[in-house]
């Protein structure tokens, strides 16, 4: 559909976006493209869409940015891979991971599912003025699910259990269809009052996050 | 070592471990025990231990519930699986699981160790005080870790994004080493603030949450 491509950033998603392209057979090249992706920081996409000279598709992988942020251009869209990635893995990170696509027209959409399916993801659609929602969902699943884990190992460092032992727990809590278990599933207050008392006397810093989950949980 | 076992309880903890003893060739049976393994919930335990017949070696498989709640019995262990159990799965629900084990001298502890290696738990010692600590990271891990998800999922779905689209993103942060991304990871003071925006829209009552792990997650 689009052969030339240009990728402008090299940040993690950059960086496999670009090599997956070429292992599909698309030319990445910065001359004469057919297709811009802006691989940029959420808060650059505006001032790099500007920069980008008028006449190609345009596009970004930005989660929270609205397609507005392209203008000049109309002919754009959005494929936002739902994924995290590092440096430490190649282009097969988009295997299996879900896109959310954005665009203004049929024709639009079209590019942006047309890029997702090339990309190996599976795309849905996702309206411009539903992005916000639905990244800050993506940061809690993901960013979050860091911070459980980091604050988690902090507390059985405190005891002296070893930290990787958490992570067959937590796959199997995803394995499991994140069937709820544990104190609260049982209505054990006492229990929760003990992890508060030694919250305050491990990790104090803890405790808001504790009682703020705690409450999202019992709701 | 121990050939002889009662079972008490038949939650979900209770139903795989008296199957997995069995399957590793030990009696289970209420008449004449060399072992009594109490499951049951926290609460119960002090309660079910003091009718338990002195004689037997007594242990239970509580995170929290500290070695004294199975007086009047000195013989006593606690083996506390580090897993979500559900009544889905059989007793393969322990492979590759950690367990904490906790004894009040030698022979306890190594009595401890033979029942975790039976199982196919990978034992590590925690001291009987520091139960609290451990069992609040445990919860984190995984209890909170299903409160993400719904939280997470209520965010697409007021977005009109799939919720099973989380799962290969959650796999892959726990994949990835629980490598931080994202806003807060990039610094973007305004997509957070678009988060909290869409999240006052759309359910307000999770402000607090995301509040409290932002807080966490920059420390």
């Amino acid at each position: 559909m689009l052969e030339r491509v240009r990728v402008i950033g090299r940040g993690r998603v950059g960086t496999a976006l670009a090599a997956r392209l070429e292992a599909r057979d698309l030319v990445v090249s910065d001359d004469d493209p057919e297709l811009v992706m802006l691989c940029v920081p959420d808060a650059a996409i505006a001032d790099v869409a500007r920069q980008v000279p008028v006449g190609p598709w345009v596009a970004h992988v930005s989660g929270a940015t609205p397609l507005a942020s392209l203008a000049p251009h109309t002919q754009r869209f959005s494929v936002h891979p739902l994924q995290t990635f590092t440096r430490d893995r190649g282009d097969e990170q988009f295997d299996g991971a879900w896109a959310a696509v954005t665009g203004e027209n049929v024709e639009s959409i079209g590019r942006a599912i047309w890029l997702a399916d090339l990309l190996g993801l599976r795309p849905f659609l996702l309206a411009d003025e539903d992005r916000a929602a639905y990244h800050a969902g993506a940061a809690i699943a993901s960013n979050y699910l860091v911070t459980l884990y980091r604050s988690a190992a902090r507390l059985f460092e405190s005891a002296g259990a070893p930290a990787e032992a958490l992570v067959p727990l937590m796959r199997r809590t995803i394995d499991n269809g994140f069937q709820l278990t544990g104190p609260i599933a049982r209505g054990d207050a006492a229990t929760i009052e003990a992890h508060l008392d030694a919250i305050r006397r491990q990790a104090p810093d803890l405790e808001p996050m504790y009682r703020a989950l705690a409450a999202a949980t019992t709701k």
